[in-house]
């Protein structure tokens, strides 16, 4: 996506060697038109999916995953994130890792709000090792339900992420595809 | 707002006497039809006082936030919560004290994100002793901008959060109010 990209170039900080900060659009503050056209091109892509439900996970997920659920007409609810094991029979929960922060979070989805046979569009702001995808996955399982794709706004495709979950037979679709993270020079997957 | 109503008693869980859990429309799952309406609804009450920015707390004020800078065609940034003192020169904080989760959090905001004599609309998804909104306040000040409202989706007015807000002189708009709250009843404010 056009738009996406020239706004990482323009206004994406990289962080050593694989981070990539887009706080002034993304994770902190929201460019509502930019989110607005990033929910429009999800809900494009995935709309012969009959998606009942998108799932994704608190806090920067939440705004994309809202925009897709506006214009899919559908419900969304975000995973809280814990970073203490909670035993609570009804709730779904799944251990991820997170590289960049170094901690292991539980996710927790209440069982009241995914059912059995719904059809669950995972959305999130990045996709690097794929573990919170992988936490999601699990979650939509247990539950019973289909993942039936996942929608991503950054993927860093020199990790893993997207091997994960398509050997899962679960469809990827990333909106910025960055091949080489260093200081001072982003480099996106050729078209 | 009947509709915000309707939902609280339909769906509503009280736990103890100032607990209010709407986990399926609100904070956990997002009831994406309700939550545009509550964002066209504050975006009408405050379409008069020139909003350059829409200020929120993560998680659960994230999608009332960005529905109504959707409706007013500006950005939102939401404030990370923290459990520990950050010091950065280039960030604003606040401590907040959470009755609810007993904890004392750090509210952060870059510097970036709000500049000097712009108009911030505050949205939160509840009021009740108005520390949340407290903490907002302080980082609007720090910064040198004006806080030109305060949107909440429900108000426990009960509590005095209101009270805080109003003596600063800074307008509170709540879509619910809530005056009681007991196991199995929940009574709201006379209009």
């Amino acid at each position: 996506m056009k738009a996406l990209e020239n706004k990482i170039l323009e206004e994406g900080i990289v962080l050593g060697n694989d981070i990539l900060k887009v706080d002034s659009f993304l994770n902190h503050q929201i460019d509502v038109e930019l989110i607005d056209k990033i929910g429009e091109e999800f809900a494009n892509y995935f709309k012969d999916k009959n998606v009942d439900k998108i799932l994704t996970v608190e806090s920067s997920g939440i705004a994309p995953a809202l925009a897709t659920a506006q214009r899919l007409g559908v419900n969304c609810v975000f995973a809280r994130k814990k970073q203490s094991l909670t035993t609570d029979e009804n709730i779904y929960h799944s251990s991820v890792y997170s590289f960049t922060k170094q901690v292991m979070n539980e996710l927790i989805v209440s069982k009241k709000f995914i059912n059995e046979g719904e059809n669950i569009l995972m959305i999130d702001d990045f996709l690097a090792n794929g573990q919170a995808a992988k936490g999601m996955i699990a979650i939509i399982r247990q539950a019973g339900a289909n993942p039936v794709g996942c929608g991503i706004v950054i993927e860093k495709s020199f990790s893993n992420g997207r091997q994960i979950i398509e050997d899962m037979d679960i469809p990827v679709y990333s909106l910025a595809r960055i091949a080489k993270l260093e200081p001072g020079k982003i480099v996106f997957e050729e078209n």
